[in-house]
């Protein structure tokens, strides 16, 4: 009888475990990907990623060393080695969604392309950043620098010590990223002065074109199918120093997304967002947001809509341009794509941002770093189908997270919040295309237990919820489809291979 | 007409700036202590804290120096000069419910009182940890070291010398932590290594009881007015060498908590958690469980219930114990307060031990650093109202995470997720009893507008989600209000007298 008592109070342990599976079983659920149903291919090429994904995590757990957790520049020879990460390259990841104009090709292209054309000129001052512009005779001087001819100068120096010296004006890279980057200023500075160094290089009208075609070359090798690049459409200029404007410079883009795609017909598609310099005085911003109107209305299949780049922290913040902003969505053809929440102050203008975005009626929200910090916002943009555009590594290198466990949108991942990863700036860390921050998300922040149905709902999601038309995004997905089962199919046999060999 | 067919699509810049008020105050609403409403004399002293609290973060907006995004270490001058810090310190902050016996205590305490002792011995092996031991007579030499009588060490080194060597031994404090403390084993090996240096001292039963006496001096010293603490209940042992048991030692607790009791007729009392350490094997475990039980039982108001301790990393998992922790769910009276989550790993069975803690019915959770990727345990955790005890400053030392803006307790306070502040284990990294943490937390988790009313809920949630009885709560209740009428008094007079003065 006294056993009969106790066990009125005491729970059987076969119960608990029926009730820690069905908890897991929920929260399984619950994360990015959790209702993909995989077929009996797909469940084996889960298997085998999941015993890659479970080996790495188990031998960093002993190690210590985990990639997220260490800075991406010190991490990023073991990232290359990793099963994972080759796994993920060769996946079919749909849509690249935030990357900016200057940072979207590999540095390759302007080291050892654009920078051996003839013509360009380099001006260094004691200070960064450093300036080049192609011109047929040098350039009238800089208060503080005198032009050479880059070609004379590599040849002073020698090509291999000039192209390294030119690497690190292009590249935040550095092997001892705390000690050069202090804190958040001193890295948005450096990452400020290598944008204007590439610029002078990449807006040279012919090198634009070349650039933004292998800027899609990468992104399509990397098996992205489709991209949505942020451009400040900056003046491009000719040999003769004469300016292309907004307009005709949108018709270069428009040349080049059609020259790729007819060059690759399987790639879906690129798109540019109008993302003019948040640091503008009212009268400026009104014109940036009527020229996103006429660009979008002149160039439909193009524009996909317009946001505002610069240091978040820095400003001003959306809620100073309220009037323009709200004159904007007059149109309802221009789409809002507003950086916000970049940031890791709480309760102030700067995350502040994702109030106004949401209340903007924005289409997705860039970054959304500080969401988590606003659940109001968090429902409303789930609610309304509003994702966030979450790219790990530039929040790391950008000095906001330094461990990516401890990225918020882990908690959006587990959540099943609607998220899309994207890159940012890949060129500035030297990423690889869309593939590292991929990588970085499935490992850092989705979780260990993340597996294929996750990888697959991302690759999903960015078709989803990037600007393409409806007829748009149904070729694209129809397109992605055909070249995830031939993915699967090829990971399949990879495996039935080496398992029959054995 | 065409006006008139725009503005169908425009929303009014009035319109929507009462959108963004709205917005704004529901998530003000959610914050922890949102439903908090101020009296008139509260609310004046609210606008003094947040003058002070707006300063502050405005400074460091410019400055970059932000002190819950640097290291305790470098950071507490500064935060012992803030304005923000006094204030909370004078603020009657209820109680702290998740702290460990051998770091409860400041190292003042040890270093100059007990050290100073007769009969203490110190063992220095060429590797930490010390050892340290009362005895009458030399005790047997370990295999690597010597004992040597304190005393004559100290006056051979001389005092200050040997006194600040001491010092080192017992806390993890540095100026330069991360390379001290590469990583997280090396932090956590550093911590116990202390732990074992002052448990020699603090376990000499003379010393134990005026150890904890002068704990629950220095947390009644910061206006804490109730504690809970985790023990080990390690042998405590007499100048002979004799060793109290389990029992006598929870009576000289009892005894210390009745003693300070009967000083401070206004402290609200003390309990222990038993928790002792994880690593452990099943039988051991059984112990365990039914020594908490038969402590319960024999001493029902000073035991608060039972939890395990030691790096969660290292485990053993609670799930390796569910059997015996099952059997001692079967005790309506024994309660669990498991460390649970303390990590960063996610998806493992170290974070996992959340799903284990909430099915085994914990009363709170410590730490539950990883309860924000955990949203089913979440959900069962805010409708069981079990609360979350955070220790902000015991993660950022003990290598979670460097900037306290990341840390996942943010997102549980604009939840208004049910939480305390706590500090784990002050004396180990020279922490102000109880106000350092809750500084941190009103800095940097809660964000620049948490206010007044997250304050005075913190100090509520403290109380109510105590393991005092009703009785006992209600009591406590009473003086804590007690105690806030006259802080807000106090403090709206200091600010009348100000203003009058000006
Ligand atoms: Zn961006
Ligand atoms: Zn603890």
């Amino acid at each position: 009888v006294a056993l009969l008592v106790c066990s009125v109070y005491s729970v059987d342990l076969n119960e608990f475990l029926a009730q820690r599976e069905r908890l897991l079983a929920e929260e399984s659920s619950r994360i990015l990907g959790g209702s993909v149903i995989l077929n009996a291919d797909e469940q084996l090429v889960n298997n085998v990623l999941m015993a890659a994904k479970t080996l790495e995590f188990d031998q960093s757990f002993s190690t210590l060393d985990f990639i997220p957790a260490d800075h991406y520049f010190l991490a990023k020879p073991a990232m290359l080695q990793s099963e994972v990460f080759q796994f993920i390259q060769q996946m079919p990841k749909g849509a690249v969604l935030h990357i900016h104009d200057i940072a979207v090709t590999p540095l390759e292209f302007i080291i050892n392309d654009a920078s051996y054309r003839p013509n360009l000129y380099v001006c260094t001052p004691p200070q960064d950043p450093v300036f080049f512009q192609y011109a047929s005779s040098a350039p009238a001087n800089l208060l503080d620098c005198q032009w050479t001819l880059v070609a004379d100068k590599r040849e002073q120096e020698g090509p291999e010590q000039f192209d390294s010296w030119l690497r690190s004006k292009l590249s935040l890279f550095t092997l001892t990223p705390q000690e050069t980057y202090p804190n958040i200023n001193s890295v948005w500075t450096a990452f400020e002065n290598t944008l204007i160094a590439g610029s002078g290089i990449i807006t040279y009208a012919p090198v634009f074109t070349d650039y933004f075609y292998q800027g899609l070359q990468s992104f399509y090798d990397d098996n992205v199918q489709y991209i949505e690049i942020r451009t400040t459409l900056p003046q491009v200029y000719n040999l003769d120093g004469t300016l292309m404007d907004e307009v005709q410079v949108t018709q270069l883009y428009k040349d080049t997304f059609d020259r790729f795609k007819n060059d690759n017909p399987d790639f879906s598609g690129a798109k540019i967002i109008f993302a003019p310099l948040r640091r503008a005085d009212s009268a400026t911003m009104t014109k940036y947001v009527e020229l996103a109107s006429q660009l979008k209305a002149q160039f439909p299949d193009v524009v996909a809509g317009f946001d505002l780049v610069g240091q978040e922290d820095l400003g001003p913040p959306l809620k100073d341009f309220l009037s323009q902003l709200l004159a904007g969505a007059v149109d309802p053809d221009l789409h809002y794509f507003f950086h916000a929440g970049e940031t890791n102050w709480h309760g102030t203008d700067m995350d502040e941002n994702l109030i106004d975005a949401i209340l903007l009626n924005t289409t997705r929200i860039g970054h959304g770093y500080a969401i988590a910090k606003h659940p109001s916002v968090m429902d409303l943009a789930r609610s309304n189908g509003v994702p966030v555009e979450v790219c790990p590594i530039s929040n790391q290198v950008l000095s906001l997270v330094a461990d990516l466990r401890n990225h918020p949108a882990a908690m959006l991942f587990t959540n099943g919040f609607p998220l899309v990863i994207s890159s940012d700036d890949p060129a500035s860390w030297e990423a690889v295309a869309l593939s590292s921050d991929f990588y970085m998300a499935f490992m850092g922040l989705a979780g260990k237990k993340a597996d294929l149905r996750t990888l697959k709902q991302l690759a999903i999601n960015s078709i989803m919820f990037s600007a393409m038309s409806t007829d748009e995004k149904n070729a694209a997905m129809a397109e992605w489809q055909k070249r995830w089962n031939s993915f699967i199919l090829n990971k399949y046999n990879e495996y039935k291979t080496k398992h029959n060999q054995i």
